[in-house]
This record gives structure tokens, sequence and C-alpha cells, in this order.
């Protein structure tokens, strides 16, 4: 039967919105949200978004007004009351009350601050600069909608039976993906994608195919609306924006390099338990640990970002048992543009030796490589980040472990933070994503 | 919004049916039954449905109240006013008024006749037994509802996830196979799918989807139903029905011998053009050509169904040589169980030396293998006939150029049938569908 108002309707609608609720981003914004809020809420800090695949021309693919209008949107949401009530009443990693009532209040009257849009050389610049507790939220929704909107408009031009093929070759490539897994029942691993997804839906359909098919080896998922619709368990805890605008707190050389420690020390006094994830690769993996004060091998665990995984995996575990501890009781969360056949390698060289986890992010969200039905590559995913470019006056800095993940505007701040953490354990690796 | 009468509407249907419209047979169906209708309504004819996939215990699978709720539906059904004006008014191979007048009021009452439905060790035995003119019409839509049927069931345990995947895995297996053949922009081919599809709307998903992207390589389809509602020519002219009839109308040993071309004669007392191809395989195809009379030369061409095909190709051509006539001006038309892969070898082979073409059924309409979700193989494609096996009272006979599909239910008729034809260019082939 004709049902007549849909079809009247989506001739009526003005917008897709592609962020339609606060609670589409990544988990571990609201960690540090409240982290912020509670001690830095008014630390001026940019972030920017930087696409570092210059051959995809952006802001000749995606018209200015379209990229507006849906970061207009997304500034007129602001958190539903069933929303708050879960994040407020939600068990996060086993543990209930991990997000005050003054900072739920506070995200009652939240609301995006402005942004600004430029484009130079055929890419945006799209900023945000205001208050950190503020501006920090724009991370995740800037870059879902840069990544989806580029993916509508790559697919703007395919007729109906060429969708229908798109999507077909897709959902094949991402069940043998799945397959593949489900021989390795002892694998942990969740869905890290928001942030380079090829849209909402197909997120949320991949994110269900792995809870229906993988069993116990789906943990979860670092997107907040998915966990709140579909009861899963939100994972992830924090990431390099935090040492990185520490590091532009600090007032002298001495300082900036304790930073990657203060940060993670203030960390400990608002959260404990699972929540204690060092991602020690902000300035160089190898001098983090070697430095690190004595409560550090304390914590959990470790996520590894930018190191080659296998080098990384095994310098955490000798760290561990140099200084005493089990690595065997450490949790590993490995979340660098994995694969599926590189998991399976980690999981079997690691597997008994730490508690080895996988965020499996862009090639489960965005792999649409080869199933473009023309052939093209405008669908393949590209390498979007969204990072905090200045903090308390100062260029902000991220060395990694990966110089071709560095980023800093400032070629004197990166010379000084080099200086100053050495560049031991650092190899370029090729970036996809 | 939700569409609350689609919804009611989908929890009070009672039956789905297979065959929704008469039309929905192949088109030689009604090239023959006019012929049968005008010639020889009353001679008594049994057609039997046969499953060469004997390891697919098909009465294990398809419960007998379901068969018969759809054959029975079948049953229900006469052609609509549209339909017949289509085949009253529509051009066919190039040519209006292919059907006669009378003969379209005959549709206008017709019904199909009764059928009986036994059980032998697993095995369905579904027969058609009355005036030619009346059972012919079944052979179709009964394989279609058996085939479909079993796919029904086969799918009826997979949830939305698995139906979802499937579907996708074989979408991607068919757009292979066309991308392929888009490699080979002067190959000629039509959809014969209709009798061992998967279902009718995958036959038509897939027809749909070669019309859309083969452009003139896509002739049309056997599917009288498609063709009426989509506009795609409608392909095919007759089948081994006819001389096996034909023989059993024989009164000795000589009629027998010449009823293979005696059958011919007649059809073109009442076609011409291109609807005179010539089947020649039904007791072998060497003895047919060698034996045949002048006139058969002449005609538009042969359809090629069970001698393995190079050699079927090779021997037409030196045939119409040594007739003295220009191979390069016949049709041949290859049929059987045919692949992308062979569809092409043969095109390349026999381009600019006949007109080759190819009827592409199973393995365009029901090539699940693989595909299923569990890995079970309970959705590839069996080997389902439905072929004439009495007639005038006598056991009907296929010898084919290929023993495994050799047809008879009295191994001395069989025995006569091939003393009479020999077994010159008889040759074993595997039979998949």
């Amino acid at each position: 039967m004709m049902d007549f108002a849909t079809r009247v309707h989506n001739h009526n609608y003005r917008l897709d919105p592609i962020i339609r609720s606060l609670l589409d981003t990544d988990f571990y914004k609201f960690l540090m949200h409240q982290f912020i809020w509670m001690l830095y809420p008014k630390v001026p800090v940019t972030f920017g978004l930087i696409n570092r695949t210059k051959t995809v021309r952006l802001a000749e693919i995606i018209p200015e007004a379209v990229l507006r209008a849906q970061l207009d949107h997304a500034r007129t949401l602001s958190f539903r009351e069933n929303e708050l009530i879960w994040l407020a009443g939600n068990r996060f990693y086993g543990r209930r009350d991990i997000f005050r009532p003054e900072y739920i209040e506070y995200l009652r009257s939240f609301r995006l601050p402005d942004y600004k849009l430029e484009t130079i050389d055929g890419q945006y610049v799209l900023t945000f600069e205001g208050d950190w507790a503020e501006v920090t939220m724009w991370e995740i929704y800037a870059l879902a909608i840069v990544s989806e909107l580029r993916s509508r408009i790559a697919m703007a031009t395919l007729d109906k039976f060429e969708l229908d093929i798109l999507y077909a070759q897709t959902k094949t490539k991402i069940w043998n993906k799945i397959k593949k897994l489900k021989s390795y029942p002892d694998m942990r691993l969740a869905e890290f994608g928001t942030r380079r997804r090829h849209g909402f839906l197909w997120q949320e359909w991949v994110t269900d195919a792995m809870a229906n098919e993988l069993g116990r080896s789906f943990v979860g998922t670092s997107n907040a609306l998915l966990a709140f619709k579909h009861s899963f368990e939100a994972i992830g805890t924090n990431s390099h924006e935090l040492p990185m605008v520490f590091a532009c707190l600090a007032e002298n050389d001495d300082q900036l390099k304790t930073a990657q420690y203060d940060v993670l020390a203030k960390w400990q006094e608002v959260y404990d338990g699972e929540l204690l994830i060092i991602l020690p690769d902000t300035f160089g993996m190898t001098q983090f640990l070697r430095d690190a004060p004595a409560w550090a091998s304390k914590w959990t665990g470790m996520r590894m970002d930018s190191k080659e995984p296998v080098a990384a995996g095994e310098e955490m575990i000798a760290w561990y048992a140099m200084r005493g501890e089990d690595p065997r009781k450490k949790r590993a969360m490995f979340s660098d543009g994995l694969e599926v056949d590189l998991m399976i390698d980690l999981h079997q060289r690691f597997r008994g030796r730490i508690r080895e986890s996988f965020g499996w992010g862009t090639m489960a969200t965005n792999d649409f490589r080869g199933a473009h039905p023309r052939g093209l590559d405008s669908l393949d995913p590209i390498s979007l980040v969204c990072k905090v470019t200045y903090a308390n006056g100062r260029s902000a800095v991220k060395l990694s472990d990966n110089p071709a993940k560095t980023t800093g505007s400032s070629p004197a701040e990166i010379e000084r933070y080099l200086r100053i953490f050495g560049r031991e354990g650092v190899a370029e690796q090729p970036v996809i994503v």
C-alpha cells in the first residue's frame, strides 16, 4: 500500500541532519568533558579539522552552504531528558555514578559554540575557538559531518540500482571480515568508527552486525548514541587532547616534560578502575614509560595509537615486567587504523601475555574501497582528524610515535618538544586513515 | 511514519502466492500452446516433474499442504484483459499478430487443469494428465513453484540480518558476473531462468540489472510477465516437448524417425521468420542433421541444449556449410546450464562464424552457492525438470546428446529409440542444473 504521508514528507524535507543527537559522539568525550568542566573549563583552546589526505580537495567536493547547514543544525541540538538520564544512571565499565549530578545539570543547557569556516587551497579550514569545556565537544560531530557529507555527495549521482550494488558489495566485504573474526572467539574488540564513518545508519548496521555475530568478542562501541539506543557497552576513556592542552599550560621546559604525567594524576583524582587507561604516545611512548612515576604502572592498562603495534605491545610488556607488574593483568587496547588481519595477528601474538583488545574504527565503518559501482575512489576513506591546535595562547603539539601523525602549527614549538621529549622509539609508518 | 495498513495487512495474509499471473511462464509456452491448440489439442499427454538432484529429498523439505496451496492458487488464475491485449497486440521477434484472435479467445477462458501429487521415497511425484492443450501449460508454473518454495523454506529460519547478508552476497556475485559480461559488448544474451529461479522478485531484480547494465547485449527474457511488465523482448520458440509428443504419435519405426522433422514441417506452417529455430538434440543432434530434409537448413538457426557446446557449434557450422548455407547468417542459441566464463569462451570462439547468442538461466536467477550465511547448501540450485512422460498412450522419450539428460520411464522404449536414432555424437557430461 502507498504510504502517502511518508512519500509527501520525503518531498518536504529541508535538511537530512547528520547529527541528530548530542549523544552521537565518542563516549570518551563525556569522560574528558566532565574532567575539563570540573578542572579547566575556561582554558582558551582552539580545535582545527585537518584533512591529512591532501589529494582529496574537500572544499571542491562539499559545497560550503551544505557544510554550514549541517554544522548549524548541530548547534541547535541540546541533550534530551532520556539521554541525560542514561548518562547519569547507566553503568559504565561496571560502575554507576561516573557522571556527577552537577555535570549532568551543566549538560542540560549545553549547546555547541560557534565555528569558523574558511577555504584555503581547496581545503576547508574549520576551527572551533573558545573555552575548552565548550569547544572540546565539537571534535567528533565535526568529523562525522564532514566524513558523511563526502559520502553523500559521492553517492548523489548513483542511481537506485548502483546504490543497491554499492551496499550489497560493502555488506559482503564487512561480512567476510566478521566471518574471519568469528574464528577467534577469545578476541575482544569494540567499534571505534564514529569519526570517519560512511554514515550514521551504516555505522549502526555494522555495529549491530558485530554485536549479533561476534557474541562475547564484541565488547561495545565508542559511540554513546549507539550504546544508549542498543544497550551496548560504551567504550573509551581519553585522548591526546588532554596531555596536549596540559603541555600548553606548562610554564617552562620542566613543566612541559611532566605535563604528560600531571594530567594523569588529575585524571586519577576524578576517575578510577577501568577508566585508568594510559595513552602513552602523545609525545612518544618510550620516553613516557621510561620516565613515568611509579603509580603509572598501577593503572589498568594502555591504549596504543601510533607506534607499530607489535613493537608497542612488546615495549608495554617489558615495561610492566621491569616495574614489577604482571603484564597478563594489564589491558592493551590497540586502536591505530586497524584491519582484521592485523588484529588477528596481534591477538595471536599477545594472547595470554597481556589483556589485548582492539578498537576497530574506519575499516569497520567506512571501508568502501573497491565497492563503488563505477570504480571511483570517491567513497574510499580519508584521513580526517580534529585536533587541538592552540591552548592557553600556545601552539599545541602532538609528536606521536609516527612522525606522519605529528601535529602542530609552529615549527619552533615542535622543535622544542622534540628537544625535551627526544625521539627515542619513534618510526615513520604510512597513515591510511 | 508507520504505514499501519501495510503492517496489518502483512499479518492478515493467508498465502503469499508464487504464481500471480498466467503470463509468469516462458514465452515459448504460448507459441507451442497455440500450435498444440490449433493442431493437436486433444492428444492425451502426461507431464511429470522430475528432480534430478536425488540427494535433495524435496518431499522432506516442502510440506505437502504448502505445495498444494500454491498449486491450487495457480489453478484459480485466469488471464487478465491487459495480458491478453499484450499477447494479441505486441510485436514478438519483430512481428505482430503472431497469436491468432481465436487463440486469444481460447486463452480468455483458460484455467490450469487438475494435478496429481504423491510422494515416493522422499520425492514428490507431481503429474499433470489430460488433453495436451491443457496440461502443457503447467510445465513452468510447477517448476517455479517447487523451486521457489524450496528457497522460501531454506530462508524461513534466517533472521533479518542473515537475510540481509544473503542477498548482499548474492547481489555481489551477480554484479561481478554482469561486470565481466560488460567487457564483451558484442555478446547477445537473454535471461532464461524462470523454471529454476530463486524467486520471482529475485528473477525480476536480476533481469532488471541485466537490462540496466548490459545495454544492447541484453536481448530480452524468456519470462512473458517480465517482458510485459518491463517492455523487454520476449525470447524463446519451442522445446523438446513437441518432437517428444510427435514421436509418440508415430505408428511405426519409420514414422518415429521422421517425427522430429514432421513437427518442424507443421511448425513452419504456423510460424515463420525468427521463430524457425531448430532444437536438434531431442533424439541426438548428429543423426538429426545428417538426415534432415533440405528445407531444415533454410531455417533461422538452432538452439543447443545438451551437446558439449563447442562441439555443437562446430557441428552446426560444418552442417550449414555442407548444405550450402552461410553459417554466419544463422542463429546459434546456447542454453544448457550456462555460466559466464563459458558464455564468454563460446562468444570468443564463434563470434563472426555464426550468430551466436545465449540463454542464461539458473546461474543468473538462482546462483546462491556459497551465499548462505551459515554455510548451508539449502539454497544451491538443483536440477528440476518437468517433462512429457506419456503421450498418446506411449511412454515418451528424450535421448538428448548427454545420456545424463535422457528421460523416459520405459527402458524398452528408450532401447527402441536408441536403435532407431543411434548414438552418434552423444557424450556424457555432468549436469548441475
